[in-house]
């Protein structure tokens, strides 16, 4: 041990945990896990809106000290060289003029508009569409650094969704914070909005950010969609920051509440995803997929190498995940709970589907699925697809389907593979890393036969709060840049899933007909004619079990 | 109580019911099952071979015995004015020139192809793809009566198997019964097959027999099958009859055994589902579907209005119903077997499922299920198609699917009304009968509100053997005809489910989907673009559940 420590912080959706890592190796020494006490699991919801989903920055405070009083113990806080934060989003949230959160002031606390807007808040699907409609209809480039489609889960389609449901609320703010940024900014005393860093990785995937256009869309745009968002970006912010910059340092207030020292720097915040990403070895040629109940796959790409805009990818961004490369975002909007939903299904658990679903073999089940239950964000960047299962006989058992919707999920990320690699992002290695790739040698087997490439698994099973931590030691000075910090601080593990020739070459043939029934469905302009689907199906079925 | 009774043998595929039926107003005075002793429910299976499906002829003389002694305990054989028989078909089996069952022979009581070929054995499937074609590509009119493709569930289809895959048992068969006429020529004794009377039902419907082409297919056109088949035909038959005919009378040796009189007049056999759909008040115009595991419809259409041939219809043919009308057969190859299906793979009850779907409304689960995991037998005549499944969120519930699937079976269905109308067929009235028309009142409400048409439900509960006991009645000179005898033995339920005005509109919508799904996976001629189809269902989901 090298006696020297870097504090990850990462702000989960239902907890916040801490991590404590040797700079030297990114051995990890101490972990904590705080569950938020507010609404169900964390979450403010609303029966009446299944959309809704909100949370209680007081959490985060409690969260923050809990978690790093437990990973100090037995700790000198002196040893401690540098903090870094990543949390959900876009989760912004409401705050005064100094900062301070209006869900924290006991005139809104119970307003549901005053709390932090989860990433996974779906109230403002309506504003999302009128800004992809009028962006493109007036001709901004604003989108085509986000796939050509603005999103509810994004910073503007929020606040814009507040001023017309909750213009108290919007009136009563004076600025808007990502949660990263807030964490931060409480940590290091700068919350006030004219001095708090702002992360380019939240302004640059979600706020429509970008050194090309000058920052933030215009205010002649903004006001097009409302006079009330153009005034707002005055109070906003005109630069944001990668994360190896340092955004200030640990005040008395924090020191003496959490135990860390006062003057601790501490890292300019993030998404979680991406410094998961960071902490599975993100480099060029690199695709990291951090998979939970959905998914997130990132990639560099260096920034003196011209990259086209992505049709469909949800954020390209100048520093939002290596400072000097470009970040590059896309996703799988269900895949854990999507497996989640089939065992709800069918009374089954995970442990009793995966077994029987490893005997069968690819293609034997005549079983074809399309994994849009929660939409699609990659690469059709549509919430209003839906699932789709076909090739069922009066025989098809529960294990089928379980096995058939992993299949569709590792379709839908090979599908990605594939986009990128059209617009000259080539995919040289896969790197896995989540909960789904710690637990399921089942699903990270079928990911490596369908994609046909090795599949790696990051050794950390909290790469995020590794990811932080990583960046804590790059503005804490142990390295010069977050890559050197990631040749001592990760790893992998031994295990590599290899493709099996056999299982790739029928997944070949299963990827043409997902193809096809992605294009028919997703797009509108697949080839018409489906009725090759069952029979193809159903010869390859024949041929396997013969 | 007249004090006379006619009695109906039901010769199932796994039992054989009795059904005495007093003549006067279609009373069920007593009835009696049996379970077929041998294989697995009556079924000879081969576990290596999913397709075959055998029986053994031995059943069906100890069945009939014991159930007719069952149900005439008390009652003077004398009062009992004829016998009917209605079994399953195709269901042929190799007889030698006494018309004995090579599978009562010591020598071939233990080969599966000398016992029945029970009307679901698939193992023809290549044989009937063959005929279609053959029968096609020589411009033969054979199949114009059977909605243009012949299936491996009928005669020549089977027979040819066996004459190519057990030789030595088609060698050492003299001639092919269906089991309709051959119970029929057990309880008279006229099983000498050219003497034995054949079922115009069984030999129109699934031998290509028709008056319009003399009879059998020419010897040139099974020639072209194989030589063998053409010179069977000599030893095969070249008139069918109507169940009004009489086939002759219980003999001495049966009575001793039975109980009934000898000499009691026994009427041409059929199949039961028509039998049933006359119990059910078949007449012009009356749609009668026979509902359980799988779904037969059954229409009748008077001779003396002309009929084109109807493309994907399993038979028109003429007395195979009601003597004086063609009788018209469609059907579902999955509809109870669905249920069950969804059933086992949630690990729910009916009661459960079937609780929580009535609280449903109409299009608000946003699903829409195609009804082929068995293959669809009419419209599309195609066993190679399978189940489709779509609109599938996160939340979907067992209960949301077991709907869909009810709901995709009446499309299905309204799919087989719309074809016979398209061809100058119309359905005034839907009557049903079977398992699920008893039982399941949410089923039915489902099939008013698609089909737009009320549904009245068939009196009796066994709809098949009443029917065999219509004809039984007729043949002992009780009635003057099948139609005398509906009148006064045929009855409905007070119950008549009446479309709901609301649901109704919401089905035509799903209907129009319902179809767009099955022109482009059934055809491969729908319209290319289905990309339309996962918006509609969301666009009425939400106008549903608002």
């Amino acid at each position: 041990m090298s006696g020297r420590y870097s504090l990850g912080l990462d702000f989960g959706t239902n907890s916040v945990r801490a991590l404590l890592v040797d700079v030297a190796n990114g051995d990890e020494v101490a972990t904590a896990v705080f569950e938020y006490p507010s609404g169900e699991g964390g979450l403010l919801l609303d029966r009446r809106d299944p959309n809704l989903a909100r949370q209680n920055p007081a959490d985060y405070v409690l969260g923050l000290t809990a978690v790093t009083r437990a990973v100090l113990e037995g700790i000198d806080a002196g040893q401690v060289v540098g903090v870094g934060v990543d949390t959900t989003g876009s989760s912004p949230l409401p705050v005064d003029a100094r900062g301070a959160p209006l869900a924290l002031d006991p005139r809104w606390k119970d307003d549901s508009a005053a709390q932090c807007w989860l990433w996974k808040d779906h109230t403002s699907h309506a504003e999302a569409a009128e800004i992809t409609a009028k962006a493109a209809e007036q001709g901004r480039p604003y989108l085509g650094k986000c796939g050509g489609t603005y999103s509810s889960e994004w910073f503007w389609s929020k606040v814009l969704h507040c001023a017309r449901t909750a213009p108290d609320v919007f009136e009563a703010a004076y600025s808007w914070v990502e949660c990263c940024d807030w964490v931060v900014g409480h940590l290091t005393g700068t919350l006030e909005p004219s001095r708090m860093a702002r992360s380019v990785c939240a302004a640059g995937h979600k706020a429509m950010y970008s050194r090309t256009w000058g920052g933030l869309p215009s205010k002649e745009f903004l006001a097009t969609l409302d006079p009330r968002l153009a005034d707002l970006r005055d109070r906003l912010y005109d630069h944001a920051v990668s994360s190896d910059h340092t955004a200030g340092a640990i005040t008395y207030e924090v020191a003496a509440a959490t135990g860390l020292a006062a003057g601790t720097p501490v890292a300019v915040g993030a998404f979680d995803a991406h410094f998961g990403a960071v902490a599975s070895g993100a480099r060029p040629g690199v695709l990291v997929k951090i998979m939970g109940t959905s998914t997130c796959d990132c990639m560099v790409h260096p920034l003196d190498n011209a990259l086209p805009d992505i049709p469909g990818l949800c954020g390209i961004v100048e520093g939002s995940i290596l400072p000097g490369c470009y970040g590059l975002e896309a996703g799988q909007s269900a895949v854990g709970d999507l497996f989640n939903w089939v065992t709800q299904l069918t009374g089954r658990t995970h442990q009793e589907l995966s077994r029987e679903a490893e005997a069968l073999r690819p293609g034997e089940s005549g079983l074809l699925a399309l994994d849009w239950n929660n939409g699609n964000r990659t690469v059709l960047v549509d919430p209003l697809l839906t699932g789709l299962l076909v090739g069922q006989t009066l025989h098809t058992t529960a294990a089928e389907i379980y096995r058939a919707y992993i299949e569709a999920t590792a379709f839908g990320a090979l599908t990605i593979i594939r986009r990128l690699e059209e617009y000259g992002v080539a995919v040289k290695e896969v790197v896995n890393c989540g909960g789904i790739a710690d637990k399921s040698p089942l699903v990270m087997q079928i990911y490596a036969d369908v994609c046909n490439r090795p599949m790696k698994i990051s050794r950390s099973g909290q790469t995020c709060a590794l990811g932080s931590a990583i960046f804590g030691a790059v503005v804490g000075g142990v390295y010069r840049s977050a890559e050197d910090a990631q040749s001592a601080m990760v790893g992998f593990k031994d295990r590599v899933y290899l493709p099996d020739p056999a299982a790739a070459g029928i997944y070949a043939e299963l990827f043409r007909l997902y193809s096809e029934l992605h294009d028919a469905f997703g797009t509108g302009h697949g080839d018409a004619s489906l009725g090759n689907v069952m029979k193809e199906l159903i010869r390859i079925r024949e041929r396997v079990r013969a």
